[in-house]
């Protein structure tokens, strides 16, 4: 079963919630964040679990930049509702010898991440297993309404932040044992855009998302639950530097590989022509990130990408699913 | 080192929550959730993992009654405080061939479990490994003032919701693999005590906490958060009828069986003594759950086992340690 089955599956079997909870259920299952309503403020609930052997390898990364890792995927999925994070939660499962320095370590680098960005670590469960799961939930709060992925609309703008393909640039250098002098920071210390989610929020951008599993497999995520289709301009896709190095040396073509690049955190958001084009100018401005046009919305619900000359081909590629 | 002092190693490292939050951190680490005020309201926000070969074996419990358990031993933590809960996050990693029938059966019994208690499964995350992880976060409210860990006072009562031992009982029989006639519910399919700890709450409860490490490990807990010891009743430990069958026909003391088992999820709580009295009666009267009184709480922070002929002896023993 592909893994937006099950979740489909799960969301089915978990049915409306029940009329007797004290606060609204605005968003459940299929969005960045779970989105609540209590006494008048809209609170974001999300979770990421990172596993050893499938998210990250220990003689990678470092414990530190694991923390910093572990709060910023899921400080990503508050960006992408344009909110603020506030509390986190840390689970963690790990083999007894990892307590003495590893976890606290791990702990650091965690907080650090926490700090930079306004959020407190209060609470978590710890437990033993032969190999380390980190499970962390975050609560935030969003002023206004929070970013959807189910807003755009026809002749919205498709635009995303930064550049992509640079983490998975650098997990193949990883996996190659050829990472001497690769700039590693994007695949092992992602920045959550939680500045540029605001600013896209209060500036009008009509749906948005963060890129966990790729452009290929995330973008038709965001079209599939705003019912639209989309055309991608292949020339557009912002590289990463360590990606385009990566696609030379290896005689691969930039675009494609950075379309299929996972982890890169960065932002999707659509918004009508004149809003995408302030918010480019008003996030680069005072991020300093910049944000690129990779495409337009269409109200057909198909996805095409287009090449240099103007040829279009089918989105038949495919990104990371966890049970493909 | 040990799971006690890797938790207050990370609360250290964790430090206090920074003053740009929105919300206000009431209680943080170390408690059974942490507990967040926003608006006027109490918000409670717990997670607990479950991890296969730790937890749980899948030859040992079936999908959907470990997906009731995965919920209700956080439902638990909600019960402690004497709240209620509102909605959970559902996230795991399992292999691929599990995804077909396994995890939707598992899902069904997550959804039955959140059905009962008036819960909404909202969201989570899914991810491959190797083998099963479940980690599920629960987001409550509580009416006025959630009961502390810290509240115990000298002369209170010490009262436990319920029996002990049958998790643990039930657990036994599994490992010698003569579960044959034994009621495996108590461990298989543990009930969060939740309108119990409301009612213990709204009676005037001075501290209270779920028992999911054993009364031995857990006590201990309670009353250094209090700053405060115990004097506990041997003969007065509400032993269960599956420990008791347990205990005889192993040549086990049936009370220090029952004072050793873990996850039996009922409520320990303190009160002083005619609050004590009254709600125990209240609570029985109402839910059908017996409720002990099994010792009082002393000034001297030390903690005795009395027994029948009035002999006191140190609390000497060890409960579940993920770390130990």
């Amino acid at each position: 079963m592909r893994e937006s089955d099950l979740i489909a599956r799960i969301a089915q079997i978990a049915g409306a919630p029940p009329d007797s909870l004290t606060l609204e259920v605005a968003t459940g299952i299929g969005d960045d964040c779970a989105v609540l309503r209590i006494n008048g403020r809209t609170l974001l609930l999300t979770v990421d679990m990172l596993v050893e052997g499938v998210h990250f390898r220990l003689d990678w990364t470092d414990a530190h930049a694991l923390g910093w890792k572990a709060l910023a995927v899921n400080l990503s999925d508050i960006a992408a509702m344009g909110g603020a994070p506030e509390v986190a939660l840390f689970s963690f499962a790990a083999p007894p010898h990892l307590t003495e320095t590893w976890l606290p370590a791990l702990a650091s680098g965690l907080t650090a991440c926490a700090r930079r960005y306004g959020c407190a670590l209060v609470g978590g469960d710890s437990n033993r297993a032969e190999r380390v799961v980190l499970d962390i939930t975050v609560l935030g709060t969003v002023d206004g309404k929070p970013v959807l992925r189910s807003g755009a609309q026809p002749g919205d703008w498709l635009m995303v932040t930064g550049a992509l393909g640079g983490s998975r640039a650098g997990l193949h250098a990883l996996l190659e044992a050829n990472a001497q002098g690769v700039d590693l920071s994007p695949h092992l210390q992602p920045v959550p855009r939680l500045r540029e989610g605001q600013l896209a929020r209060a500036g009008g951008a009509s749906a948005m998302m963060d890129l966990s599993d790729g452009l290929a497999a995330d973008l038709p995520k965001l079209l599939q639950a705003s019912g639209k289709g989309a055309i991608v301009f292949k020339s557009a896709i912002p590289v990463h530097s360590v990606a385009l190095d990566w696609a030379f040396s290896h005689g691969e073509d930039p675009a494609l590989f950075a379309i299929l690049g996972g982890e890169d955190y960065e932002l999707l958001f659509t918004a009508p022509p004149d809003r995408a084009r302030e918010l480019a100018s008003r996030i680069a401005a005072e991020t300093g990130t910049p944000v690129a046009k990779i495409g337009e919305i269409t109200a057909e619900p198909e996805l095409w990408l287009e090449d240099e000359t103007g040829q279009r081909l089918p989105w038949t590629f495919h990104g990371w699913d966890h049970f493909g």
